[in-house]
């Protein structure tokens, strides 16, 4: 196995503009590489400018592993910072078959003839582009990835969700700096991607669907609290009454919830993406809440806390990362975790012990 | 200002057997100790054999910050670690005013007849023992406090929540091994003491009152997914309608929820702790819930989970201090999130060049 750094192909340096096709970049594959390395400051334009071509080559050096493109994305962010903020951050996540992909290409299409510029993003760490999974597969939103004003962009491949959802909060800002007034960020609506989303938009909303008895069947339990207001999605057909008798059943089941820290309360409206019903009813609490919260200042509020906890969780990881992926540890961890579990030792003792291992031999 | 380990009162060791009556050890400052030091099996010994005096002493060590101390209580929980377990671990939490303190000596008084020896312990790090905070004030449990099964022990003094957690954790231990059977983790409901309570307990019980318009207002978001069952206390006079239909709502806004990992439904119970009515319904939601969970194995499972999230939780808490707490790191940390909150650098870029003058220049 060769490190790209060393192959020649990857020297070699073609320019090829179909950026989406690139392989995904892995320092531990041998692969050919078709991309210059630019400047930042040339991505930096085209992007002010709003050229797509250029957007997305730096959104693909923002998601590559290879320290050298790493170093120009941080700086092409750097360079786009003054330039971002300017957006509505909506964050939506159901779980799948809630009709997030039709959900989408539904309201963006909407936003997009209403002359919004949209950038559609993704947040799943178990995603790989080529297995079709979310927004992998463009065919889902025909009609939107046709639309001059939408940006659409899978999730960042197969990671940690910290590296992927990283690459997701960085890429927000070269879309805001390109012009993009609306952002979209998808996530499956299992596992922890959702606290990363929720971490990084303005407005979280959960599209559900209804009829299957179980209302929050395969949602996992503390997304309902997190949501800013919830999409009842598939209110069509034969399902338009059982759709109806959720709303009010979620309106009654949020105003038992605590009051949330913006003063706003969550509510619930129904839709269907297939028949293009009840839409602009959803968008229209996405802003009325962003009135709510610009007129009360829990929307900058909300921001600043969102970039200061980015910035803590980094630090927070990289100091984690340094102890658990330490090789010499891996073992001593396991070892103790059993005596742990046995019952032999507390956990206290434990931590302590394995501590003291990291700190005065291996550190 | 002297160290405690070098005053003579310290050295003088005067043998005092109200041990509850000790000042709060604090190593920066100059105190009398009026206690001598036992080797951990003689504390061992009489917890064994259901000694309270011991059990306080022992727990007093658990509490105390002083290295020395702290070296002796370790060892009294290793040699305890082999007699613990045997019991149900209840977490009990609710706004103040919900009534949990009569709601404990209800239900406590009730246990206690029936033969059961309890625990009483809380964790709020806000406590200071002279303040008659949460269980400071020993005489709102009058009954209780008067009975011979009956252990009770206020919270840990005020500090980090972390370490308020890890001597309630601990004494639990020491409770156990002393034969208490059922022992009750109180929480204050505001803050994060509900999440570390629900990490070592078996069953979490939201006390809830009604009748106040807005049910949940002062319950923190996301603690009603925690819970394992609802209480709603105060059913009594006027208020016994209302109550009902609290429980009625409650019924629905569970249902809507997600299934719980162990499979269990959470309900609501009515009950009046002042009137000593439907204590006993409440409690046998608990003894439902255990049997449940032990048939099914969930019971075990959250015990070792819990055992494996206190070592993770104190390595990872050890790591972290170790950055943060670092005198040298305090004025660049600030510096930096000044620049994340402008909107100077990235927050990625801020954590990267904090971690990278931590592991460079200072550690």
């Amino acid at each position: 196995m060769k490190h790209p750094e060393n192959d020649k192909a990857y020297k070699g340096l073609v320019v090829n503009n179909g950026v989406e096709n690139l392989p995904q970049v892995n320092p531990f594959a041998t692969f050919r590489r078709k991309k210059v390395l630019l400047p930042a400051e040339e991505y930096v334009e085209g992007i002010l400018k709003g050229d797509i071509t250029k957007l997305s080559q730096a959104v693909t050096l923002v998601e590559s592993n290879l320290p050298s493109d790493q170093i120009v994305a941080q700086k092409v962010i750097e360079l786009c910072l003054p330039y971002a903020g300017n957006s509505i951050r909506l964050g939506i996540t159901g779980v799948p078959g809630a009709g997030k992909s039709t959900f989408i290409e539904a309201l963006g299409t909407e936003l997009c003839h209403a002359n919004k510029k949209l950038a559609v993003l993704a947040i799943d760490p178990s995603s790989e582009r080529s297995k079709g999974s979310i927004l992998g597969d463009k065919t889902r939103m025909n009609e939107l990835s046709t639309t001059q004003n939408a940006f659409i962009r899978p999730s960042p491949s197969a990671g940690s969700l910290g590296g992927v959802a990283r690459k997701t909060r960085e890429t927000i800002i070269l879309c805001e700096a390109a012009g993009y007034d609306t952002i979209i960020v998808e996530t499956v609506g299992v596992g922890q991607s959702e606290t990363a989303a929720h971490s990084m938009v303005d407005f979280f909303l959960l599209l559900q669907v209804t009829g299957t008895g179980d209302e929050l069947q395969g949602i996992k339990r503390g997304i309902m609290e997190m949501a800013d207001g919830i999409a009842i999605n598939k209110c069509d057909g034969s399902n338009v009454e059982k759709a109806q008798a959720a709303k009010v059943s979620f309106k009654n089941a949020l105003a038992l919830f605590p009051p949330t820290e913006s003063g706003w309360k969550p509510y619930a409206e129904t839709c269907s993406a297939k028949d293009k019903t009840g839409i602009l009813n959803v968008w229209k609490m996405v802003e009325d809440y962003i009135a709510f919260t610009k007129a009360n200042g829990f929307f900058d509020y909300r921001r600043n806390q969102q970039a200061k906890y980015w910035m803590y969780e980094t630090i927070n990881s990289s100091l984690l990362n340094g102890f658990y992926q330490n090789p010499e540890m891996e073992q001593l961890i396991q070892t103790y975790e059993q005596q742990v579990l046995n019952n032999k030792i507390s956990s206290f003792i434990a931590a302590h012990q394995l501590i003291d291992a990291y700190t005065k031999n291996i550190k």
